[in-house]
């Protein structure tokens, strides 16, 4: 039987069939991945923990920009590390974060993680009731809801620089010292000044220098420091 | 009384309070962004309607870089519009993208829409078990479910390469026809070659090329039409 040639591709010459015919998973397929990025980086300063973050945000964008520009305070993985080992309450300020979380591996680290450890207010009635009030965005009023939660807490931002804003705002004037805040909104306004501010202040973070971020990053970062968490588990002696 | 002056800053320089003072809402500082981008960009040959959604795209990434980048088929922005008119299914690949849909939204275009209209099956227990079985990833089985909705309906990636070479599959084998593909996978393992094959069939599709893409951006293709077909609305003569 003869195949019809042309610029459009027949079902012979498929990509699909060729995976089909030598299948990988999705593990595989991620393996593969990281060794493209470890060939292809460029010469960096982090340390291998910090690597292991940096990498994973550039495994889910492919933007090896991001060298450099991701900062962390000296404490950021070893406090990220502990409060996930707690089973800490994780406050983002987007549903996208909030549903790109992975219950699994959470629970790898910490049996205590269940889907009520996720909080996210941007979408409750009473916060939007308020930020119509006030004229003012609702991150903002979602922030102020999860207060009692953000001691002791992580804080991850991909969307609202007005969010980190306000959380700048608890740790100043109300004291309040999340375990880790993960500050990688995006955009125009607001974004480069709210993540400068959020760096000047005695909090473990992790930022994204600049208007670059969003929400699969911030969702990286917390499956990363997983990772770290179950390789130092691992390396711990037997109890 | 007298502040402290310091490097770390006190409540009186905070950022924050800037904004209490002169309130702005969410639709502001969008609007504030979207002049931003239209001031900062560079020279690029998109129709008005196809900058439209590259400027939300832009938006969404704060990356200039998907000035040209960003593909478009001659039917792509027509046939998009009006399958979100007739409230065609919206299938994803992430449930990120589910969740970053705004119903709100695209019920403004068809009141037709729910949640029930956005499907994505990749968490589903029977396309985990499939994927096991082959040792396959499990977005390639989440396609193979949705057969018959992805027949007129909306395909939306911002993930997984091996799901556009599976609907690419379905298109040349199966001649299934959707409305609109809007294939945004990001990543260094069949990326760039799944999104060269669909740009080769004959099919409505709005595409990044290269590696790049996320679930952000394809979720701010769907909102960047939204706003095309509203904007046609309030244009057309009343019936």
């Amino acid at each position: 039987m003869s195949k019809r040639q042309g610029s459009e591709p027949d079902g012979t010459g498929l990509l699909i069939h060729a995976l089909y015919n030598n299948p990988l998973s999705g593990k595989e397929i991620e393996a593969r991945s990281f060794a493209i990025i470890d060939r292809e980086a460029p010469e960096h300063a982090y340390s291998d923990d910090q690597w292991e973050i940096v990498r994973r945000m550039i495994h889910t964008t492919a933007d090896f920009d991001l060298i450099n520009r991701v900062k962390f305070s000296a404490d950021a993985i070893d406090s990220g590390v502990e409060s996930l080992k707690a089973g800490s309450t994780i406050f983002s300020d987007s549903n996208m974060i909030r549903s790109g979380l992975s219950l699994a591996r959470l629970q790898e680290v910490s049996p205590r993680y269940g889907r009520d450890s996720l909080v996210c207010y941007v979408a409750d009635d009473d916060v939007a009731l308020e930020a119509r009030k006030q004229g003012l965005p609702r991150s903002l009023f979602a922030v102020r809801k999860a207060r009692s939660m953000l001691e002791g807490g992580i804080a991850v931002f991909g969307n609202a620089p007005v969010a980190v804003m306000e959380l700048n705002r608890l740790i100043v004037e109300e004291g309040v010292r999340p375990g880790l805040v993960v500050a990688m909104p995006v955009g125009f306004v607001h974004v480069v000044e709210c993540k400068e501010e959020l760096m000047s202040l005695d909090v473990p973070f992790i930022v994204i220098e600049g208007r670059r971020g969003g929400s699969p990053l911030a969702v990286s970062v917390i499956h990363a420091l997983c990772s770290v968490a179950s390789k130092r588990k691992k390396e711990e002696p037997m109890a």
